[in-house]
């Protein structure tokens, strides 16, 4: 089976997600700014998790050039992070339209923790298929950043609820954490 | 005619299906788990049609790296294929919003139904486009699968009106023998 | 500039509105009967709008493949195709919603006209291109069956006035005459 | 890293942002032709809009075929012309539906300002990867056009609060420079 096809579904799926969530920025009825600003915190959600899906997308598309054949087991656990994906938009919305109000700001973790899992998942489907000396295998290492990001949630999801700011903190940390360093720390976590 | 677009544009159209689903699941206004309640059966139903979406995909992808050139009938018997599982983000609202109440079970189940029909059809199109020896007709042999989910979609669907979780459960069984069966039975169904 | 790009945008636009068309098919409420039957114009007028949809992006398929380059005059003529196409959910869902009153009827024709001459601009656009020799043109012939369906939606937009199922009648027999004939009738229409 | 899978992801998007915005066109309920009538700023808006996804659109292919590799920065680049875009169907509906009311038409002008600069941005990007003799530098020269618009935008954004159909106007004018200007004057603005 080819790669390619996979690949272009995972394109589209995750395309269409960071671009649907933005409907939930309901237009406003008013003209004036304070017609905006309760969408204040569903824009800033929209943000994070433009990044997060930026992110994956990104990431996605690494792993899977260094995949060789797409297997039976690699297609599901895809799906199976596709589907953790698909309820980005949703907990977006819902922790946005509540200013971040404990439950809904766990729940985003949770899903952020799943999709996560979900990654590993996949990753370990690549690296099984690709048996001794995996190419994946060797890029990832000891894949130090993607255990410390599921760490980090499973912090976040409790803190939500003494201080959701802390959770907040938390996931912009994670965020920052796949984005900014492209050089020097990368090479120090073994990625 | 080349297959490539084909493919891309039915990749393009499932994509698409699998993630509207989600806007089903409506944000709810209020922050806590009472507010969470009432999506579980939304929630359990975009699950069914996430996973009957995947198969659906998984077997599409598989069946047209058999298929040689498209004509005009597979063609249309793609888009009709296309048009039954346009109609799962509705039926998968309705039963879940209805907390799987006969008919919109039963419903989901006719369209289940009529989307294997329309698979099969597909798929005999492009067995008659081979002509002798085609290679899709001898991997797919008596196709007893895609037959038995028929007659099982066929039970469930009267069975609904009786006992919903009869048809329920059909539905998840049949999603599952798609899904586990790799190796060992597969052989044995001569797919 | 290559076409490959081009046709899958234009994939990927067609395929987004063949498929949010069904977001106009709202859940209903009520899980009897009853509830569904409001939702059999909507659903009749759904059908209809899929079939022009898959017809127009049958037929774009084709003429591509004709194709040779892309300049900045067929680029912005397949914009142009693309945005009547894009007006194809609104008018189906007022025709449906209405139970086929007579000016979304003529609306809808007229939505279908405006793309038909869309569709025209683009393939002259082809021609032009392609100078003296035009393997397009050639294909194209007289084009009888283009230039009949944009005369018969002319026909049906004033009859949605007198009577809408005249309109309705000249939609689906419009449909029908792309669907049905592929080889004996097709000959003689010069396509 | 390959280009194409970045392209196709923004096609994508583009395809999806460009989809969406019609769902701001809701289905009226009366059927003559004073239920249309509310929807006419939004129309307006909606082709304005069309045209300006288009633009992207098609500036976009052309850049990227004078790109040669993709690097984190690039990716990044252009994840964040795409956010400002993502906003383009948001904006639309708020100014459509304020008919033309002076913040929501400022607000448009500044979300296609900050688009025009992480367009620019992005060009930075390629060419820096490009470096010395890059072709994509020599193919923009001055890129006159790209930060006329931009000045333009600015001086938009705040006449909208004296006369929105100055800002109305720029916004028409600067979508014209980008579609009519073929060879004459391109020559001329070096692009």
């Amino acid at each position: 089976m080819s790669k390619g096809r996979l690949e272009a579904f995972s394109d589209g799926v995750i395309a269409i997600l960071i671009t649907i969530m933005v409907l939930e920025l309901k237009v406003p009825h008013g003209a004036d700014a304070e017609a905006l600003r309760p969408l204040l915190p569903v824009f800033l959600s929209y943000v994070l998790s433009f990044v997060y899906l930026g992110i994956y997308w990104n990431n996605h598309h690494h792993m899977f050039q260094l995949a060789d054949r797409i297997n039976g087991r690699i297609l599901w656990a895809n799906l199976h992070l596709l589907f953790w994906l698909s309820l980005v938009p949703f907990v977006t919305g819902w922790m946005g339209e509540n200013h971040f109000a404990p439950l809904p700001t766990a729940v985003y973790g949770a899903v952020l923790l799943l999709a996560g899992v979900a990654y590993l998942i996949l990753q370990n489907a690549i690296i099984a298929q690709q048996g001794q000396g995996s190419r994946l295998a060797a890029a990832v290492g000891r894949d130090v950043k993607g255990k410390l990001s599921a760490a980090l949630y499973a912090v976040a999801i409790p803190s939500a609820f003494f201080h959701r700011w802390i959770a907040g903190a938390i996931y912009v940390f994670v965020a920052l954490m796949w984005l900014v360093p492209d050089r020097r720390i990368e090479s120090k976590l073994n990625r």
